[in-house]
């Protein structure tokens, strides 16, 4: 036909790899301008983002399936420690020369499988390419009632600390993804390195206790950048001091082998990034409640501390106060 | 204080340069893991999300409040173009190794400035190093009542088509700041050449018009992939043509000139990216109060065709077809 106009290679990419994955009827498919969502009634809009970039945040022959489901994981569990529940996402993906179309694949698989997982659909994006290494940038959406956002500023004096899951897998893992001769110095079976580099490669974000935290935290924060650090930006925003006992922040069996052959480890554990593990405070009255409810989530939770007068978060091991050379983990 | 944790170096970056933008109270000074707006009643959420890479999309050397204005505009177009108004925005900025402070205040003041004139305040963001090009990738919001996004995909046959401003001047200006000595082939005035240049490197988003196109427009697209590309994805999302007489297509005084001088640039002109401008169909019985709304709002507009039985956009020039060689811009 004269003047006919044929799709472009960036629509023909997303039609191929990601129209599939924008199941919900206001990513109008990906073929328009914008999305539409209509937001649950009485409920405020959680709004979060972030992104890795090849090279930085994970490594760049990372699996591109993993790539995608961490990038998504970080979000989710941003909108988790907030108490929201996802209600779909924004993908920029920057793309290198020479990217083949099994990256993709498999790059959209991933990010499709999760997206279904979490109830969190894909409902809009832009595509490029870039003389740079592959990044992938994030913004996800969730609902909670109105005015009922989890901060990180409400932790009130008194109140237990309390943390999900084990802390320090990620950043031990990470080291053993850089140079695995490590699981000998650290004495580690094959099965517990494994599970260290899988705890960094793939996060657990911890929706499924998203209402739990609504319900009984009285402040939380997404532990992503080391619980030292995070835990001390909850204290600083909520003008408040932590008390936390070293010998009571749950580890994993691996990483307990690991601190048993290194003891120094314990500071990596603490200060290193990526335990997508929420750290929250709770009215001791309801902690009880809180250890029920996180039961039945089947999600493990441990009170590691205390909130007290003062400002930021104290770690005492043996009864003597902990320095951390490098507090927490930074990519500046 | 013994094991007292230090803000990190992303941390003070956000304090100093972006938590003055934060102005919105759910944005929370940046000092929370996520944003909390509150939907207007009866609205619908339009998200969107689009970005910049240096030496891609801007120049690595375009000053850094223009690269930031213009990835804000970028997405404050397509809010426009659905007839949205603005409600904030994400930001997610990977920056290069010696990243300055003046080129982070100059970037922060840009943005800051064109937030408060567009209403649109940023909510939250992450900021990271890359080993590759500064990049800006930006997720914005906006309000539609209820079901009423304008869509792309529901032009009616008979419909006219309208656009905004001036076509084509971003697409020489673009080819103007790579060689600045076909403003003389081109026969232009020194004025002439700047204004080009500055189509290019500053979008005026037509935010002004949103409440127009909502109010009359049946479908609409932002032109940002240049006019023949854009059109022809709105026609084959309403399963329409469009038939666009060139002559009607309105043009700056230095898009005529460089066309006197060089006739083919009619093609650079309406297959070039970064116009920014608004195509929309109307009802032929809605066009006499969308021209006095437009007016109103100070927006020029221009009937250039008609939607016709058939697909895809047809673009004539004293009466034959015009094929295009490339008919979209894209960064694929």
């Amino acid at each position: 036909m004269p003047g006919k106009v044929k799709p472009s290679a960036e629509e023909r990419l997303i039609a191929r790899y990601f129209r599939p994955l924008a199941t919900h009827p206001g990513a109008f498919g990906l073929a328009d301008d914008a999305a539409a969502i209509t937001p649950p009634p009485g409920c405020d809009l959680v709004l979060t983002t972030d992104g890795v970039i090849a090279g930085v945040h994970v490594f760049a022959d990372d699996p591109a399936d993993f790539i995608a489901r961490k990038a998504l994981r970080m979000n989710l569990s941003d909108l988790a420690a907030k108490g929201a529940t996802p209600l779909g996402f924004l993908l920029a993906l920057s793309l290198p020369a020479g990217t083949t179309k099994s990256w993709l694949a498999a790059f959209a698989r991933g990010l499709g499988e999760d997206a279904k997982h979490y109830g969190c659909p894909l409902l809009g994006g832009d595509t490029d390419h870039t003389p740079g290494p592959a990044a992938v940038s994030i913004a996800a959406f969730g609902a909670v009632p109105h005015s009922k956002m989890v901060r990180r500023s409400t932790a009130k004096i008194g109140d237990a600390v309390v943390v999900t899951g084990t802390i320090g897998d990620a950043a031990l893992g990470v080291k053993l993804r850089r140079d695995p001769r490590l699981a000998k110095r650290w004495r580690l079976s094959n099965a517990e390195a494994a599970a260290l580099v899988r705890r960094y490669r793939l996060p657990q974000p911890r929706n499924a206790l998203a209402q739990t935290v609504l319900c009984y935290a009285s402040a939380a924060i997404d532990i992503s950048d080391g619980l030292v650090g995070d835990l001390d930006k909850l204290c600083r925003g909520s003008k408040v001091a932590a008390e936390i006992e070293v010998v009571r922040i749950p580890l994993s069996k691996g990483a307990r082998a690991a601190m048993a052959a290194a003891p120094k480890l314990i500071e990596t554990a603490l200060t290193g990034g990526d335990d997508y593990e929420i750290a929250m405070t709770v009215a001791p009255k309801k902690l009880a409640a809180l250890r029920r409810a996180a039961k039945a989530a089947g999600v493990p939770v441990t009170e590691i501390g205390r909130v007290r007068r003062g400002e930021g978060a104290r770690f005492t091991q043996e009864g003597r106060a902990l320095n951390f050379a490098r507090p927490a983990y930074s990519h500046f």
